[in-house]
C-alpha cells in the first residue's frame, strides 16, 4: 500500500467554475468531480457525460461515477451520493488530505471532514497560474475582442446613421432605442459564436448608473455608454470594451468630462507594466479627477463621480484577478486587464472608456484596436 | 440590547445562484451579501450596484458595503474585506447563528466559524418553497416555453423545407448544417429576449451522446434530436423541449425506437400527479424498454440504451429538484418537471422526446403545445 496521499479536489459545474474548466478543458453545465493526485488528473463522471468527457477533456483518466457508486455499495455504504463514490475513490487511492478551492461547498466539506479527511484551501485563488495568460490564451482573448469590436462598430454605425428629431434619434423612421442597438450587437455576436449578457447601451441619466443596461429611445446631444463583454462559446474566453458616444452636440460640461476620463485612461495605459501596483495606478486617476474638481461621493442618496475600480483581470471569467482598485495588487507580465475609468454625474453626463491590455515586461499591449470616437456627426 | 439572533445568510452572485435571486428578485453578475433576520431582509451592496439594488430588489433595506467597511475600520478591524463588513453588521444586529446554503463557500464559512459564529446548513435545498411554483412562476415558465416552441417550429420548418441530395439535406443550395439550424433557433430566441446555451441539433450517431450539441451537415433518413432550453432574460425562468425528427424515411429499427420512447413518455404523463414517486415513474419506463428488449449498459466502452433520468424540475435553474430518476422523490402539486425519456443505440438510432408539465393534484398540465412530429415529408 502506498503512503498517505494528498490531492486537489474540485466539485462544480465547469460552465460556471473557471478553475474546473481550466483544469480539465471540459465545459459541462452540471456538477462533476475532479481529483488531481501527485501523478494523475482524474474525473468522476455520470453516465450522461462520460463519453463526452472522454473525448473532450484534458485529463489522464475519466472514471465512471456509476462504477464507484457500485463499489461503494459493495463496500457497505448505505446512502449513495456522488460524495460516497468520491470517498470510495479516495480510499482506493489512499488519499487523506484534500486541497479545495475557496468556493468549495460547505456541505461537502463538512461531510468529508466528518469522515476524517483534512480539508485545506488556498489563501487566495486556486490556480494562481490562471492569472498569467499563455500566448495561446492571449490569442483566444484577442479573438474574442475582435468579435466584440465588430459588434461595437455595428452599434456605433446605427447611431451614426440615425437622424435627430425633437432631440430623439430615429433610424428608418422608427425611434432608435437601446433595445434595437443591443439586438444588433447580439446578432453580430451570435454569428461569431459569442454570447453576451448584460450588454449596456445606456443613454443620458441611465448611463450614470454603471450597471443600468439601458432601455427606451436614445437621445441626441446626450452621452450613450456602450459596454460589451461577451464570452466565446468555443474557447470560453471573455473580452470587454466600452465606448461613450454622442449623436449631435455634447455640452461643454460633457465634453470636459470625456476629455478628463480620456486623460485618466492614458495615465493608466502609460503606467501599466510588470511590477506596477494596481492601487497606485487607480489612485493616480482618482487624483487627476479630484484635481480637476470631479468629486466622488453620495449626493441625494446616489453615488456620483468615480466609484468603481480602474480595471479587472479577464480570462475564463469576466472578472478575475488582478484588480486595479483601492486594494494593492502587483501587475505581472501576462496579466490581461481592462482599463476603464469613468465619471458619472446626473444632469451633467456620464462617460466610461474601456480598453483591454496585456501587461508586458516594459509596458502593455493594447488588444483593442477600435478607435476612441466620441462625437458622431 | 436584543437577545442573540439567528439569520439566514447568502454570499453569491444572483445570476448563478437561484436561491439568492429567489430571495431578492435582484439579478447581478457579481457576488453580494444577503442577510435575513427574523424581522427583515437586508442587502450589503457595493457602491457600483447599490442604486440598482435599491430600485430593483425586493428586500427591506439596502445597506452600503462601503459604510460597513468604514465602521469595521473604525471598530479596529485591520484587513478590510466584504466579510469584515458583514461581521460588523452581525455585531450591530447581535447575530451569532448563521444558516447558509449547502453551497456556501468553505473559505467564508471557516472564517466566520473562527470568529465564533455557528454555521448550519439545510439537509437538502435552501428554500424548499422554491420547488413549488406559484401561479405567477408557472406563468413565467409557460411564457418561456412558448418562446422555446417558436424556436423549435422554425428549426423544424428549415428541416422540412430542405431537399435531399446524396443522403444530405440542402436548403437554398447549401448543405443544411446543425450550425445553421442552431443559428436560426438562437435568432428567434434573441428577438424574444431569451438566452440559450448548449442548444442541441444532433444528427445520426452524434445524437447517441445526449449532450453532443451537433455539428456539420444534417443527413436524410437519420434521427435529428433538437433540444432547446433557454432562460428568459427578463424573468429568469427556464423552459425545455426536445423533439426528434427525420427528413426522409426512417428505418424500421428507428421507427420502433421512436414508438417505444413515445410510449414510455405516455406512461410518465399518465402517472405524474401529487404524491407520485419519481423513481416509480422512471422505473416504469425502464421496465417498458427492457420488456421490449431495449437494453441499457456499456457496449464497446460507450453507454447505450436509457442512461439518463426521466425528468428534472425546472424554474430559476435549468436542473433543480425534484428528479424523476433512480432516487426516490415524491412529486407535489406545483412542481414543474420535464418528461424526457430517450433511447440511444449507435448505428440503429437515437430518440428523445421531451415535454414540460406542471404537477397537479390529480395529474398534470402539459405546458408544451408543440406537436410530436417525427417523419417530415
Amino acid at each position: 500500500m502506498s503512503t498517505s496521499q494528498e490531492a486537489r479536489l474540485i466539485i462544480a459545474a465547469s460552465e460556471t467554475d473557471a478553475d474546473l474548466y481550466y483544469a480539465t478543458g471540459f465545459l459541462a453545465p452540471d456538477s462533476f468531480i475532479f481529483l488531481q493526485t501527485s501523478s494523475e488528473k482524474l474525473l468522476l463522471m455520470s453516465d450522461l457525460e462520460i463519453d463526452r468527457a472522454k473525448s473532450q477533456s484534458r485529463v489522464d483518466q475519466v472514471l465512471s461515477l456509476s462504477h464507484y457508486l457500485e463499489r461503494a455499495k459493495n463496500a457497505g455504504t448505505e446512502s449513495l451520493t456522488a460524495l460516497d463514490a468520491l470517498c470510495q475513490l479516495l480510499i482506493e487511492k489512499n488519499i487523506h488530505k484534500l486541497h479545495v478551492p475557496r468556493t468549495f461547498p460547505i456541505a461537502s466539506a463538512d461531510n468529508l471532514r466528518a469522515k476524517g479527511y483534512e480539508i485545506t484551501f488556498p489563501e487566495s485563488v486556486y490556480w494562481s497560474e490562471r492569472e498569467i495568460k499563455t500566448p495561446e490564451e492571449i490569442a483566444h482573448i484577442r479573438e474574442t475582442q475582435q468579435h466584440t469590436e465588430a459588434a461595437m462598430e455595428a452599434a456605433i454605425n446605427l447611431i451614426r446613421q440615425s437622424e435627430i428629431q425633437n432631440n430623439t434619434l430615429y433610424l428608418n423612421h422608427e425611434p432608435l432605442t437601446s433595445e434595437r442597438v443591443k439586438h444588433c450587437i447580439l446578432t453580430i455576436l451570435l454569428k461569431r459564436e459569442c454570447s453576451a449578457t448584460h450588454t449596456i447601451v445606456a443613454c443620458g441619466d441611465q448611463a450614470c448608473d454603471p450597471h443600468n443596461e439601458g432601455s427606451g429611445p436614445l437621445l441626441a446631444h446626450q452621452p450613450i455608454i456602450i459596454d460589451i463583454f461577451p464570452r466565446n462559446n468555443r474557447t470560453g474566453y471573455f473580452a470587454d470594451i466600452t465606448r461613450t458616444v454622442v449623436k449631435g452636440q455634447p455640452s461643454t460640461a460633457l465634453q470636459n468630462i470625456y476629455d478628463t476620463v480620456f486623460e485618466g485612461q492614458q495615465i493608466a495605459l502609460e503606467r501599466i507594466k510588470e511590477g506596477a501596483d494596481g492601487k497606485a495606478i487607480h489612485e493616480a486617476i482618482v487624483n487627476l479627477f479630484e484635481s480637476r474638481n470631479y468629486k466622488t461621493g453620495e449626493v441625494d442618496g446616489r453615488m456620483q463621480g468615480y466609484f468603481h475600480g480602474t480595471g479587472h483581470g479577464i480570462g475564463l471569467e469576466i472578472h478575475e484577478a488582478p484588480r486595479m482598485s483601492k486594494t494593492a495588487q502587483t501587475l505581472r507580465a501576462g496579466h490581461v486587464v481592462t482599463v476603464e475609468p469613468g465619471l458619472y454625474y446626473p444632469n451633467r453626463g456620464a462617460v466610461r472608456i474601456e480598453d483591454l491590455v496585456v501587461v508586458t515586461k516594459n509596458g502593455s499591449e493594447n488588444l483593442t484596436t477600435f478607435p476612441k470616437v466620441f462625437q458622431l456627426a
